[in-house]
């Protein structure tokens, strides 16, 4: 299978927080908790907006945080059909230039459910 | 409020629907059920779906879009905090050039939840 | 039909045109031209390059942009049923929130052809 | 001049940021303090910041982001011809589907520069 | 050429095609068919709507979307100058941010010639 | 560290400029020598519009182009803390979906920085 697997991903992803914990810029630090609060229990279920941030991320069509939200949406307990009709909303949302993220998605799934 | 009304986007989406239909092209109808059937009940809730369709508007940032999705989540029962708590994560995800169209989903929620 | 009319898109681009042309801004002005001479006849006719730039701004959601090559489309000779057909590629790549330019489109057309 | 004039954008902009105050959401309110930090002196000068969110408002192509950071450039001294400049690097970056964006900022600009 | 092959594409993309249509989900396999229709000869040619497949892809900047309509451009008989053409509409319309992916559409057009 | 390196995109840009030169169309060539030119010292020095292009390819979220701009930053003599300044309002601007770019953006910094 060619493309980026899960693995690759996780260890890119973490080198490079990494390196944006150690820019010491503040107004960048706090927009990374920002982002981690906003996915949790609010007026809206954490579950919820999980859910939120992976559409969004693929009408977007960025497949590193696609990745980044199927796996919380796996961990949050969505089975498969659920992803996938949530990734079918996006795909009429977002049109045909959104099915190879679709496929990407697919591919990272599989790959989450086999964990 | 100088912004377009809840009233005039119905008006004008009613008409511009009208004539799409007079189009009589095939594939246009067919995608046009494919997107209402997006949203009805099915592994996820048609109510989670029109959050999703919410937010997925939010960040590519269509204002006709987010009336409608808007106008399906308070019919749906979701209130304002709830819908607050969406548009939140659209804005996390999409930076502050979402801004301009966050204000402009609270005067459309203001009038949706007056009505 | 509370929509932006093609007599006031028009009014609105031909002043300003004027105000780009009064920059005296090289640069500014090289682009205008090369943009110009992208739609003259070369490898593909010029009939044919406005139809890829009425597909290419439907999908980039600008609806200046549909208003003018849907102009330059019905100056070419294009009927009605060749633009929607048109106007369905792109909605099947670009996906429903392409739909209110869709709206757009279709008022902006009947515009045309009654002229 | 059909185009909304720079009096109606601050008018609705202050009506909509009130709106989103009142809804007391933490993470939102936390979002709008962010935003205005990251155009405060730093490593960079606020003066350099502001002509960053000009370009980048462009490039998205948001007029009412693109008025924003137009009135801030001018209140920091930049002149017609830098500010000219900054748009036409936007221009090229962008393409001509941010040409009507340019007429938007060149008639906003008209009106800051005779206030 | 360190850049992901023709061959590549066409594997992983097999391999995701295979893996939606195990989903069973109805709404995303009409889609694809809504899809694959959208590109067959009617008000216009089959040919033509490839080519604005082409531009519309370039300009949403998707490498995949391009390296599948290049192909089907190919196929219809399109020759490098009328490709090239297309790929310089899509270039003045979406600007230097395409660049990247028009050095792609190249490496792929070259691929496919040698076929 | 699996993501592209700065030397694979070295060369890989350098063999597509080449194919693009090869093509013969002059539009495309024009545009190539206009977008070199925007960047040139005008009414704006070369070093801010750098900085300029720098932040409208992070916001539209094109790695390449990231690359290639960090790469002209670095050589007009911006430091680590300037660069990250700006990073950081094209992170406000666009939101978490900019993040992966930013990661991307701080592998390249990190090896621009140490050649």
């Amino acid at each position: 299978m060619p493309h980026r697997s899960l693995e690759e991903f996780r260890e890119e992803r973490s080198e490079g927080q990494a390196l944006l914990m150690e820019t010491e810029h503040l107004g960048l630090k706090r927009f990374l908790r920002l982002d981690t609060a906003a996915y949790e229990d609010g007026a809206l279920s954490s579950r919820t907006k999980e859910l939120l941030g992976l559409a969004a991320s693929m009408v977007l069509r960025c497949n590193d945080c696609v990745d980044y939200h199927l796996e919380q949406c796996v961990k949050a307990g969505y089975g498969r059909d659920e992803i996938v009709d949530a990734l079918n909303v996006a795909l009429i949302v977002g049109g045909s230039i959104v099915i190879p993220h679709l496929r990407h998605a697919m591919f990272t799934l599989e790959e989450l459910l086999a964990e």
